[in-house]
């Protein structure tokens, strides 16, 4: 048995009760959080890896419930232009000229982005080549839930990529059969399904029945943009959360992304059947407009935080999350006291855990749980100096640079900002290279914003 | 004569023609640009100090319009609360508990998260012990412009710190005579007016005059909250804006801060008296609400970029106020064209030399110019890889850590990310320690979002 101890930390357990440990502990067993608060000397077994963290904050590592592996080489290619620009100009042609060996090295990359701002567990919404999103995850170390986007009807699809909805469900259990509950239970698979725009009422109800029957989620796009839920109405007779109701699909177990466009009507519908929610601030500030977040936390709605994709949102960072949903809303609502910090801190850690199924092992330091945490020193540069209020300070003043250590499953993931496991230099450098290479075979051309001298 | 010569970088010049030189040049000598672009071998003087910088940008050093440098070490004491508790309950009694020493220590850390965020050259709207903060920026080497905080009438303002608007004027005329144009010109001194709440008629006036007497600018916060616009009407007769111009305050040496609430016909009126605007996001977002950005970009405006101070934003950080900037009007106007990279550079850099009135010397790498620059690394972490266009990375991916090197008037302030001529360690700490004393003795107590647990 391996035994590692976080020594005298100021330890923001996020458990049932939220309490703040002064000057805490916390003991680890081999993956379990064996242990919070006081740890008495004598209690203390053998050999065990003490890291003095005074001055520091030991918290739940975060949960990001809506994140694009495999478009992460894509990053900035979808600035300032319209929507349609962006998906069928951009992204689209350019996540179809991505290989196999392409998408890994877009997940290696995603994923130290994500370790190095402090994520332990992710949800990925699906994209192509799910294999090779699997191998990084399980070489990164890090927690996640893998699924396939998935479309069987509509517009966009390219012939080669058309595919039946028997064929739709049939590839992803064997994908589930192959990928969920692996890498010593840190990866599971999920049921995809995109948008309503692509997703026909048989693939949505099989699903369900899937999801239901193995005890899984679906992780869906729902009322992203406003001409989504006008299509749904013209095509389907109702907006897309009445037509998900409709068809039984709403309940417990789906992952609803983004959600701007809801009704006060279908807040209730998704409070009524515990719909997840996944805000993504960054995303909506971009292209999609507000999400009610003070409206659907007011319903007791589980809403937590999500990323998005590097060709949509560019920063793959929770800590910017964190701070971009704690002021956005203030500004839409002129109150400066809405979506408070520890609100915040909640929907990155406890409800992400509850909206990805999986809060009976991570979410909060609390014994039994699975180790997966993080350390933060507020001290290490001016940019969260001084700190008066922890918990507001991470919120607001602090970045993913405060983050030193991260660990899942009881292994650490990051200590003192190097990342275990993985070459850091050597990855970004692939991922640098391939960029460049990809966008060329998709014959993306971007116009420079300023004119160009070339020198050498 | 010193010579430094940046060698082989993306030298993004923000000259009149914006020219990206690839492979590109800087050569400084003393406190000068001497060329940008192709610096031939027989034209590098012997002696110059070579930094190689392929793979990196170079580009103008950011200027910040509007920062609290005494209220640095108030950082996140208003965090979630409205806004009479952040003025009157935090804010005030915090700054009135501060000595001539703390607000030293305060504007050593700003001007420390200034500089490791790409500051070379902020605008100062007036706080208490002016000398404190003059004393401060000239040790650390950045350009600056100081003002004191004028208020003349009105409510508010404790009995020991009434003035008459003979006093307020004598006492910024003295700090003028005392700071501006000193450290080898690197400080200016301008005048100050806090708001339209606490400034006669006669103080904007002679203000005004001396301003244009002097040759100097006048920083004021403008059209902040609505509840000042329609005091302004209740008391004054006409909106702020609409006082000012009855008053002929407006005028191209008028840094107007904030105006998140004009009219058309404002804006007009900016655009016709050329006054200039601090728009700082942050600060809007978590208590403001949004300026008119892009109607005011549209009518030829020079809209620079300022972070506010610590207790109201929480980051004087301007690359998350780019990133910032460059989203909230996109979500607000869901327009994702609207507000795009190139321009929220030219806001940060040229906009913000016309803003302080300083563009003669700085603003772009210009030969001619002062050397004011920074370094950027975009491949120093996996959160700024890849880049496919480097001006919309700058904007929307990157943050103060890629921020390798800044240099102001020729020397460098930071070199690696190690700040020359300040101890950061010592000051971080000592800002901690007197931040809390400071807190204590103005009476204001935080409680805990959570509860805490006392274990050591």
């Amino acid at each position: 048995m391996s035994h590692i101890l976080l020594r005298n930390g100021l330890i923001l357990s996020m458990n049932e009760r939220r309490e703040m440990f002064e000057g805490g502990d916390v003991l680890v067993e081999n993956d379990i959080i064996k242990a919070v608060g006081a740890i008495p000397e004598e209690s203390i077994p053998e050999g065990t890896e003490v890291v003095d963290v005074s001055g520091r904050m030991v918290l739940p590592g975060l949960v990001n419930t809506h994140v694009h592996l495999c478009q992460q080489l894509g990053r900035g290619l979808g600035d300032d232009v319209d929507l349609l620009t962006w998906l069928h100009d951009r992204t689209w042609p350019y996540e179809l000229a991505m290989t196999e060996e392409d998408v890994h090295v877009s997940a290696l990359a995603c994923c130290l982005e994500l370790i190095k701002s402090g994520v332990t567990c992710f949800a990925e919404p699906g994209g192509r080549h799910v294999d090779a999103m699997g191998r990084a995850v399980r070489e990164a170390g890090i927690r996640g839930i893998l699924a396939r986007s998935t479309m069987d009807c509509g517009e966009g699809i390219r012939p080669e990529h058309r595919e039946s909805t028997d064929e739709a469900l049939a590839v992803q259990l064997e994908l589930h059969d192959r990928w969920h509950d692996t890498a010593e239970g840190r990866i599971r698979y999920w049921m995809g399904l995109r948008t309503i725009f692509n997703n026909s009422n048989e693939l949505l109800c099989r699903t369900k029945e899937i999801a239901d029957a193995r005890g899984i989620g679906m992780h869906m796009h729902v009322s992203e943009v406003k001409e989504e839920v006008d299509f749904a109405r013209a095509t389907r007779g109702a907006s897309t959360v009445e037509h998900l109701n409709n068809l039984g699909v709403l309940g417990p177990n789906l992952l609803a992304v983004h959600t701007v466009w809801l009704t006060p009507r279908e807040l209730d519908l998704f409070r009524l059947h515990d719909v997840k929610v996944s805000h993504n601030p960054g995303a909506a500030m971009r292209v999609l407009g507000f999400a009610h977040v003070p409206e659907m936390l007011a319903r007791g709605i589980c809403v937590s935080l999500g990323t998005d994709g590097a060709p949509c949102n560019n920063r793959m960072d929770m800590m910017d999350e964190m701070y971009l949903a704690a002021v956005i809303h203030k500004g839409r609502t002129l109150d400066p006291t809405t979506v408070p910090a520890e609100r915040m801190l909640e929907m990155a850690t406890v409800n992400g855990a509850r909206a990805v199924l999986w809060d009976d092992q991570i979410g909060s330091l609390t014994p039994g749980k699975k180790a997966d945490l993080i350390v933060i020193d507020p001290m290490n540069g001016p940019g969260s100096v001084p700190v008066h209020d922890p918990v507001s300070s991470l919120v607001y003043s602090m970045h993913s640079s405060n983050v030193t250590h991260s660990m899942c499953n009881g292994r650490w993931l990051m200590q003192d900002r190097v990342v275990a496991g993985l070459d850091e230099a050597a990855i970004l450098a692939e991922a640098q290279e391939r960029a460049g290479h990809i966008r060329r075979r998709a014959g993306i051309e971007l116009k420079p914003r300023f004119p160009v001298v070339k020198v050498r």
